[in-house]
């Protein structure tokens, strides 16, 4: 029955969407809503054939496709038969309920599959295979015990749901708290009981506990004037913050500050609108001017968040296009994953970078249907990066549009820091000429201003045409307050400065390198990838949890332990964000400092991962590989120059990036003196 | 036909969430993903029974509703006439399949509609009732030519999918622009044409301009120091603000300015990164604390905006608990219905205000199912206020919780600004006795940081659990960048001082008794509430457009035209939001800007309305009601007090507001001197 309701699930959109409880409920008795009734007589509620019609009968009856069957079955067998014909479909509505209700018991709480289980066992259950259900003739051609069977069972399950809460002493007493007459709630008549609300929240709340993914928040107050240093709740008590994704110290800029400063003097706190309706103004053409600018693109718009930008911007194309499918790299942010979902249009994941899969599932579908590819230059948690060209190539071959989420790249890859797009084609940008290039064939990007820009928000670039459609017909654009003034502001200053100035984000990936670099010699197991990203791996919540608490409380340094669901169970790590504020020593208190927690935990080094997966497990243990090579090369640093240099000055090829680092230091002083 | 795909849509969500173009897309010929095919080979792919199968129809046969009824009627009438059963569930899917194209053409536009009719011309069609349908014994007895024909039309259908662009010639070259083999775009197997992304966007705003809801945004820039007034594109261009939704001036109120300045020199531009990742700091836990504290809530959360806090509240709860219904007032904002569709749980609109509509669907539902009802305190195109206490009581009598969006209420009612919830008990929450209140008794609170508030941000408050809860299992909440520190800081500052200081919203209650009733001197035609929204009916798009681009261009106000789809069609209106800082000369100019258009445009007048339509117009013309008297009384306005003083004195009771206003302007003076 697993198989069946699987397979059905992945075809039919409303079982897909509808959780197994929606489904148990469905599956309870219905009413008419015509003549309300109380509790009781509804329990006593009958269709023509004798016993209780589930909601879920009532829906197959109107639904379309199932109602149309039943007439035409009933019309082909003649009148005589209706209600036999009814028995059948009423049957197969009955096995489904059975299906959904121990689908539903599979993933309640224990103590609600205990009652299921109690009900499957005093309630005999029809044939519930597709293929043997229909051979039962008693099923199908009397008023079966089966039949009457399990819509007891389905009742029982409806009495059962408000106590789907395993503390039931607590719950009852939320539950006696809130109802008039409380004494009901101690009834053996359950479905007098009100739903309990609290006790549910607890529930879930418990089950977070459980599975470790319970996320405690570290009050982390990042310091302006000492970056990238914070004080925790006490002032006094400081902290260095090694994962934040204000990578370039933007937020501390001064050319941003005092942009912000002076608009807020000027335009007050707040945009008091929505773009519509006063809350349009210079900061917000400017910025999107500028946006567009950066990629290249005919025109940009600017959303609360880049989250919302990508909810809003997927949602919208892939609901208004007609019979549209979007193509979903298997490893996109959550706020791609929820504007795909609020689509309601086809999804189809393929895996992880894998152009090859992406091109089977791509050469799968009818070419005139529209396509989106949504995927990310730099995949925040791993570090990885998106195969841009490739899929462009894809794109134009099967007649797709590219949606590239450049959050984690924007500031920081390319001659005008516009990310891996325009990196990919860097000296045609650094001279101008960014037709034809990469950047210039995807069809849309968004970004953050929240991250490498220091500030908040997000954005799409891209034609004038669809961003002129986005922002007509996005209910996530439209009805929300513009960005503050002097955000916007303060983000176009930021987007600006990184235009004409490179020194950062070349810092930055130096930075990177030292502390990569650093951690490899100590065996530290650093998921290689070819990003500004330093994920650690642990491999366990708890531990991954414990080792972020000691980095923070023995060594005042800040690192997030990354548990699920932000990534999979078992690839729990650390994952640290250099800057170019992380100078020498920092850096060696970093290292030092993991390198004596792994020692302490006994957590796995890259040797140990090496000997328990010979190929590697997320690529720590495997041989270098050339896709993990890092995108910014020694020459667009300044690199291979330098090191030429610094061999003839007969420096140790062992301490090379520190050199450089050494070097890049003097050179940074000097140029803001 | 059109009647029951009315009624199926209502019932079956893959129905209600499918487009007539999904639906189209479906009813195109299929094939097995398994081994694909060329686009040629696709269209002859056939059944065992001969004719290509459509998608909607292989979706069916696996829908584990209409996929068993169908296995159950094979066996019953044996494995010799599974042909003709089969037959029988192609002719049901053919009948659907050709009410969605019909519905399909009726909303695509004008030139893929033709070509759906030229279809339908030649292909000879099924009868499509569903009464009629199995009568007709030679569609589901034979192998029809019907049939067939259906699945020629389906595929007819779909060829012109791409197509559905009126400017077929710019079209064509876009579409080529982008084709590797531009020829093949000209060739008469369009199947081999891809989709024309442009085209399609051109003509979804083509549309917009059709209907006249395409929005031109006014360029907008509300000066701090000159508050209510801003400059447009030119800095020299100054007009007043008369539709802004910093209601009370706060986004250039000293404290909080001064606040926002410190903690953006202390604490930088951005939070760094999401709250569980270097983003959670003393600003968002005092934040928060301040909003829990305002709405004497346990606990309280802080979004990136107010749409998305319902958005993600909402479809959190919807989506988690087992079954759940939303009820919803009619009325309710964007953000609502988006999160209630979002959860992808049942949705029940209840009519606006209408407590005895929402009781009666109430007791339509068990007892034990957890429901939401979901609604706002001030509905911000109309300004009627919700039956918060009524509705507090059903929640309470029918085991529903309630949410209650409080976003253009908080700051501007209640003793501390906390909302219309805390006005109405004005007495007990100035003495601090927050128990058994209204207020107390509403189970989710959601409000803004961007409007009263002068900020930007949204949030909920409720219990602790439930905000736990939605922290911990809200994607819009856990996936995003914090709100910058000094805007959650400068939000904090206004709330404290509004918690503080009443003067505020009383003298914008003032100014909006002013301006309605000077505007009700001149019978322009307000729309009736006990609110602080002054909406001006237009009830025409074009005229409402003129008028407010007239107010702009001629008299240097800026109110925008609320135009389809904020309000419906035929309810266009101006929507003016008096505020503090509107004092008499600029609210004379406005009253005698917006008469002097009404004449010149001829636009309908109170009197007008009273005439066309005797009961009234959105209570426009009807006799006055009670429920639309002030929600600030006389008494908590100080008026009752004031008016025995000016009476004494001998004034004028006919300019009573407005002598009123001249005293609070002796007292406001006297106050901040």
């Amino acid at each position: 029955m697993d198989a069946v309701l699987r397979q059905s699930k992945a075809v039919c959109p409303f079982l897909k969407k509808a959780s197994p409880a929606t489904l148990r409920a469905l599956s309870t008795a219905s009413r008419s809503s015509a003549a309300p009734e109380t509790s009781s007589a509804l329990i006593a509620s009958s269709s023509p054939c004798g016993g209780a019609l589930s909601k879920l009968q009532l829906l197959a009856g109107r639904c379309p496709v199932m109602g149309k069957a039943m007439a035409v079955q009933a019309t082909r067998i003649g009148t005589s038969r209706v209600a036999n014909a009814n028995m059948g479909y009423r049957g197969v509505a009955a096995s489904l309920s059975a299906a959904f209700s121990t689908s539903a018991a599979a993933t309640a709480p224990a103590g609600a599959r205990g009652l299921h289980h109690a009900a499957a066992r005093t309630c005999p259950r029809p044939s519930a295979t597709a293929s043997s259900a229909p051979r039962t003739a008693h099923l199908h051609t009397s008023r079966s015990q089966e039949a009457r069977a399990v819509d007891g069972h389905v009742f029982n399950d409806k009495v059962h749901i408000p106590t789907g809460v395993p503390k039931a002493p607590k719950a009852a007493k939320a539950a006696a708290g809130k109802n008039v007459n409380a004494g009901v709630a101690a009834a053996p008549a359950m479905l007098q009981t009100k739903f309990d609300y609290e006790g549910f929240y607890e529930n879930e709340l418990d089950k977070k506990h459980k599975d470790k993914s319970y996320r405690y928040f570290n009050n982390i107050n990042r310091l302006a004037k000492d970056f990238p240093r914070a004080h925790m709740a006490d002032k006094e008590d400081r902290v260095t913050v090694w994962c934040a994704n204000d990578y370039l110290g933007m937020g501390s800029n001064p050319q941003v500050l005092r942009t912000m400063h002076e608009t807020l003097d000027e335009y007050g706190a707040g945009a008091g609108g929505t773009r519509n309706i006063s809350g349009h103004n210079r900061h917000a053409v400017h910025l999107e001017e500028t946006v567009a600018r950066l990629h290249a693109k005919e025109a940009a718009l600017v959303f609360s968040s880049c989250y919302v930008a990508n909810d809003a911007t997927l949602a919208t194309l892939g609901s208004k296009m007609p019979g549209c499918v979007i193509l979903s790299d298997s490893l996109n942010h959550a706020s791609m994953i929820q504007g795909i979902r609020h689509s309601g249009t086809q999804k189809i994941v393929f895996r992880h970078n894998d152009v090859e899969d992406l091109e089977a599932k791509l050469a799968a579908l009818p070419l005139n249907v529209p396509k989106i590819i949504a995927f990310e230059s730099v995949y925040s948690m791993c570090g990885s990066i998106g195969p841009i060209e490739a899929i462009c190539d894809l794109a134009e071959k099967y007649g797709a549009i590219t949606f590239l989420d450049e959050v984690h790249a924007v500031g920081m890859y390319g001659p005008s820091g516009a990310g891996v797009a325009e990196h990919l084609d860097f000296e045609a940008h650094r001279q101008g000429r960014p037709s034809g290039t990469i950047m210039d064939r995807v069809d849309i990007i968004t970004g953050t201003l929240g991250k490498a820009y220091g500030c908040v928000g997000g954005y799409i670039a891209g034609s004038s045409q669809l961003v002129d459609m986005i922002r007509s017909l996005a209910p996530g654009f439209i009805f929300t307050t513009s960005l503050p003034p002097a955000t916007m502001a303060g983000a176009r200053a930021a987007i600006e400065y990184q235009m004409e100035y490179a020194g950062d984000r070349r810092l930055q990936q130096l930075h990177t390198r030292a502390v990569k670099e650093n951690l490899a010699a100590r065996d530290i197991p650093v998921i290689p990838n070819p990003s500004h990203i330093v994920p650690i791996l642990v491999g366990d919540a708890e531990v991954a949890k414990q080792a972020s608490d000691m980095l923070l409380r023995d060594h005042q340094i800040y690192v997030q332990s990354i548990n699920y669901p932000t990534v999979p169970v078992g690839q729990e790590r650390l994952r640290i964000t250099p800057t170019p504020g992380h100078v020498k020593e920092f850096r060696d208190r970093l290292v030092h400092a993991v390198d004596s927690i792994w020692t302490e935990l006994g957590i796995s080094r890259t040797s140990d991962w090496a000997r328990q997966v010979p190929s590697g497990f997320l690529g720590v243990g495997a041989p270098p590989a050339a896709e993990n090579n890092p995108l910014w090369t020694d020459e667009q640093l300044g690199i291979a120059q330098a090191v030429q240099e610094l061999k003839q000055q007969q420096q140790a090829q062992n301490g090379l990036t520190e050199a450089l680092l050494a070097q890049e230091k003097q050179s940074s002083v000097a140029a803001s003196a």
